[in-house]
Parts: C-alpha cells; sequence; structure tokens
C-alpha cells in the first residue's frame, strides 16, 4: 500500500497521540495505553483507553482495536505514538497498525534510538523474531526539527510520506518538541497510573 | 474570610476543572472524579482524580483532599465544578471547599439549576439536612454571559467577588460555554468510565 499523500495539512487536522502508563519494571500484568484526539495543536477532543500487557506481543492489536472501536475513528487523520515499546518491550508494528486502521501512523521520540541497545534487550525476551520484524518494519529513523532553532526530535513513519509527517509533527508541537496531542497522552496516562497506586 | 480579590486575571491563569464520569443509577459504589489544570482557556497541564461515594457525603473532603495531595496546589489559582451534586446527590459544599483549600470556587452549570426541584430530590435520601445545608451554602446563583451574544450559563460561587468569578469565566470559556479545564474534565472523567465498562 502507497503512503497517503496529503493534499493540505490543516493547522485543526485531527491528531491521536497514544501513549502508555507507568508500571513497576519487572512485574507481570497490563499498563493503561491512553489515546488523546486533538484538533491540531489546539483543541482538546477526546479520549480513549485500552489495556495491553507488560512485555507482551498484543500492542499492536489492542491499540487497532481501541481506535477502531472509538467514536472519534473516522475524524482522525494520523495517529502519533510514543516510540514503538510500550509497556516494557510490547512493540508497536507501525506498518502493521497503519494497514489495519488506514491512516498514517508517525513514532515521535525525543532521543535518537540506539537499535543495537533494543537488539540486545529484545533477545532477553521470549519471541526476539517477532519483536525485532516489529522493530525493523519501523523502517528509517527521520530527524525532525519540529520547533525552529530547537534541538530536533526523531520519527519512523508508515503510510506517509516523510514531507507530509515533518509538516504534521511541525504545525502540531504547539506547546513542547512533540505534538500536542501526544504531550497530553502522556500526562492523562502518567497522572492516572500514579494516582491509581497510590489508592 | 472575605473572598479574595484578584488583582489581576492573566489569560493564562491556572484553573482546575473537576467533574464525575458515568455510573449506572441506583447503583452503590463510587465514581470516578476527574481534575484536570489548564494555563487559561487554552493549555493542557495535568491531570489528578479521586473517588467519591455513589449518594454519599464525601464529596467536598475527596476533592479537597485530591487538590491538596496533587503536585499543582500550589500553582492553581480557582477550582471550577461542574454544579454542586456529584455521583448523584453527594453534595459539594463549595464554602466549606473554597475555605479548606484556601482557593475560590465557582459551580458552573449550562441550565439554570430548580432549587425547589433539588429539595424535593434530596428530600429522599438519608441526611437530608446536611446536603440541603451545603446546597443553601453554595449562596446566590449569577448568570454569566460566558460568550458574548450566545446563551448565559449559571454559577455558585465561594472565596471570589462575583466580578472576578465572571471575568474568569469568560476568558477561559475559550471553546463553549464552559471554562476549557472543565469541558476537558468532563470529556475525560465521561471516556474513561465508559471504557472501563467495556472492559
Amino acid at each position: 500500500m502507497p503512503p497517503k499523500k496529503f493534499r493540505s495539512i490543516k493547522p485543526e487536522i485531527r491528531v491521536l497521540g497514544i501513549d502508555d502508563g507507568a508500571f513497576v519494571l519487572r512485574t507481570k500484568g497490563t499498563v493503561t495505553v491512553v489515546g488523546v484526539v486533538y484538533r491540531g495543536g489546539c483543541w482538546f477532543e477526546g479520549v480513549m483507553r485500552t489495556e495491553i500487557t507488560i512485555d507482551g506481543l498484543d500492542a499492536t492489536e489492542k491499540i487497532a482495536a481501541m481506535i477502531e472501536s472509538s467514536p472519534f475513528y473516522g475524524e482522525i487523520r494520523v495517529v502519533v505514538l510514543d516510540g514503538v515499546t510500550f509497556a516494557g518491550f510490547n512493540v508497536v508494528d507501525i506498518s502493521e497498525l497503519s494497514r489495519r486502521v488506514d491512516l498514517p501512523v508517525i513514532s515521535v521520540v525525543r532521543e535518537k534510538p540506539d537499535l543495537e541497545k533494543i537488539r540486545s534487550a529484545l533477545k532477553n525476551l521470549p519471541d526476539f523474531e517477532i519483536r525485532w520484524r516489529a522493530m525493523e518494519n519501523a523502517g528509517e529513523i527521520f530527524e525532525v526539527e519540529s520547533r525552529k532553532g530547537e534541538n530536533p526530535v526523531y520519527m519512523h513513519i508508515a503510510g506517509v510520506l516523510r514531507e507530509d509527517a515533518e509538516k504534521i509533527v511541525k504545525r502540531t508541537s504547539t506547546r513542547s518538541f512533540i505534538p500536542e496531542a501526544l504531550r497530553v497522552a502522556h500526562i492523562i496516562a502518567s497522572g492516572l497510573t500514579r494516582l491509581r497506586e497510590k489508592i
């Protein structure tokens, strides 16, 4: 499937930002994943959530199902993830996710991923091949200067042209180095999980 | 304690909006209450949460404790509630809440509350006197044209002058008839509880 070519990227483009909550290392169980819908870099529109298994293999499937069952599916134009590893080493295959939900997917991180280090870590887990294939499917890493004259961020992309993905990241990073939907998804996911542990 | 007089109300004033999630009528248990911190009407800053008892008497205490234990306490300048009844008829005493957290409290609703109807409903519950006193402590209802030329909203206030409360509601209602922190707290509280029931 060729990447989607945007005719134009409106400032109010609907973006779904997805991040996972906190969890205690070396435990079993699930972690909350929160999706936040923004209109461009400014307006909060909605929230969704799912649970994925710590160090499991269900991140791609669970995130796809969360998007498809959301009332915002059909309005969202692009999905932005905080990296590709969720809940430990539950790797999201962004190519498969993009195909499944028929939307462009951009994974954004602040630090350039060290693939060799990730590869070594994945070797300590069962199903290394599946996890590593998902990493490889993320493809090339691109540097983006999300805010003019400041530190760049790094992105993997699927189902979208590099130039369109760059424009989307730049236009929606209104408050920080990352798209606003992703910044807020991070705050909600970590805020809610922190509080849950307190209860 | 005299109401706080604001020297100036900055557009980026930090507002905590609080709303409760959905629950099944005539059930027992607790309901999630979500607090959202915004800078003025534009920027999402944080989230907090607590649980209160359906038709219980703990809303004031639980909300005060949530605010006091939050990392944002000390930065928040005003608390905005979605009405004064949470989780059924768990009435927030906004005067007591304001005293306890030492912050102005504004309760905003879209429809003018029918006090006689509320009084009748409260009579069907235990501890009518406590609930009704909390309602009475909310004081006078003021009409505010939160968006110029459009339908007004109604507010109860505590620990704040009417003119300051009006300015705060007007400046922070950037996207709808109600302060943005409250609009987003509503979306998160109802979104998360709806999803939880699905799981």
